[in-house]
């Protein structure tokens, strides 16, 4: 009989597997093929909808905890469609024995979160399971939002291909403090809503194509489903790609590569060459954005792979994430 | 230090304390302090948007499954404030190990009775855990509707209390389904959706004051919050409260009382005296509502109790839920 593994979980080949055969199959619709996060009209109103459930282990780490993730990946999902995060609900399966006053703290990090993105938590729900049911606390996060100003969406050959920061900090985060490895490291998760970061983009400009936070997969898997979905080949050089020393050196010692680790305040855009600047210079105006730099170019625009050319000169495919790397990253 | 226990869990008095103390008070809003569904307006749209959590314990049971009972209790929260369920997302955490065919059946029922309300799934995710970090499958799912005609929420003295069928049958078919105590029983869960019986029931009166669906808690719990809310005093009549002889049998057995115990499929009305019967010609015309009857009456306006009149003609206070009763019955 076909089981889950925890590489169904992944955000990777066989997360994607799963969610077009048994949800997308079953839930058949247009909103539904992207599952992650849809837009849907009522009324006069574009409205953007996502939903997350957070498993992330362990509960707190360097630069944040479940609530902060699981309230900023909500408004971030929204944010990268061009919406203005309005409202949010929240679901809690907690395990028998969990400290209440950690539940505070967690708690009180999301309504922080909330607030900075003048987010309204609207509705919530509460379930406790016997001891050993879970693994002390799982929460959802839905959101709702308001499509301002609805994304470009035509991609264009010779078009930029911005980060916002450096790659790869919440994965090695999550596994320092997992503290399994014996690794130390002072690197902290990048665990940060960007609602107002990508609201100056799109401010500087009017013909941001396309957005993506590249959470589970990576920077790498966010940009092969940008390929596969919209038929375009993107190069991205190596080099240009902001990692830092210390997440380099983890991911070195461990064999992980840092372009499939998560992220959790990144946002990857894809710009016309010629807002390239003006899109940085806003990036670069903001604390979570002042790494900001173009990692890549839009090639051709209907080969659908994502390529990485190499400080040698060579290039090379890259492909969504395969098999397990780390389970629970959010 | 202060810890989660299963009563937090169970709606009841503990659910109440921990809801108001961490929840409310950390997301402080209007909204929130509803918490399990909340009403916002979006230019010209009035929405109700509700969320929750399904830790049900086996995830299958006669008269349905998780993923039935989930998108149903979902359509029934949006029904009860008057709302007609328009859009769903579905978060999934899985065990490793997980059957894929049994997620498949599950993931059907939602598509098949997210269709028969006509809604649209629009979002999901999926996280996978490992072995024992999780019980089988939680699912969490957030619903947002759009109010065609917001409820009255002005009860009168006099005004009747109508309930759409027994009570008692999930609570019981659950404890059954889990073999725990020996039970044999052939109570099925009225795990339904109730929109389109509500919709008969808001065409046969424009006056209904106020609607809940009695889950967790059982209807004594639901109309203890009512009374509370709006000050009232309601009077119940034992004697008129349908109850299956089978549900009736195993509560006796089991120290359990059926007041107490959650429906997944019942809804429970305040409507003015001179729409009653319209009202309960109206339910009794679908087969979800054919045992709807009157149960009790407003008696005055200003107290906040729940009365219970038992045949004998004493009459009982009613409180909330207080204690742990049936954990993981949803």
């Amino acid at each position: 009989m076909e089981r889950i593994t925890l590489a169904h979980g992944d955000g990777g080949e066989l997360a994607h597997k799963l969610i077009t055969d048994v949800f997308v199959s079953m839930f058949h619709n247009d909103h539904y093929a992207k599952f992650d996060s849809a837009t849907l009209t009522l009324g006069a109103h574009e409205l953007a909808v996502t939903t997350d459930s957070f498993v992330v282990k362990p509960l707190f780490f360097p630069g944040g905890n479940i609530g902060k993730l699981a309230v900023a990946g909500t408004i971030n999902d929204l944010a990268v469609v061009g919406a203005v995060p309005k409202v949010l609900t929240c679901g809690f399966i907690i395990e028998e024995g969990f400290s209440i006053h950690d539940l505070k703290t967690i708690v009180q990090s999301m309504a922080e979160e909330a607030k900075k993105a003048n987010m309204t938590i609207v509705a919530g729900d509460t379930k406790v399971v016997e001891r050993g049911s879970a693994d002390g606390l799982y929460i959802n996060t839905t959101g709702i939002g308001v499509i301002s100003r609805p994304l470009d969406r035509k991609i264009c050959e010779g078009d930029s291909i911005i980060i916002s920061g450096s790659v790869g900090d919440h994965g090695v985060a999550i596994l320092v403090a997992r503290g399994e490895l014996g690794l130390v490291s002072k690197v902290e998760s990048d665990c940060a809503s960007l609602y107002s970061l990508i609201e100056k983009a799109m401010e500087a400009s009017e013909h941001i194509r396309l957005m993506r936070d590249p959470t589970r997969g990576g920077l790498a898997t966010a940009l092969v489903e940008i390929c596969e979905d919209f038929g375009v080949t993107i190069e991205l050089e190596e080099e240009r790609i902001p990692i830092k020393k210390e997440v380099e050196g983890a991911c070195e010692l461990l064999g992980f590569d840092p372009l499939y680790l998560a992220n959790e305040g990144k946002v990857v855009m894809i710009v016309p060459k010629e807002d390239e600047q003006a899109v940085l210079d806003a990036l670069r105006s903001q604390p979570e954005g002042k790494d900001a730099t173009v990692i890549g170019t839009v090639r051709a625009t209907n080969k659908g792979q994502l390529l990485l050319r190499t400080p040698l000169g060579t290039t090379r495919r890259l492909y969504r994430l395969t098999g397990l790397m780390l389970p629970r990253i959010c």
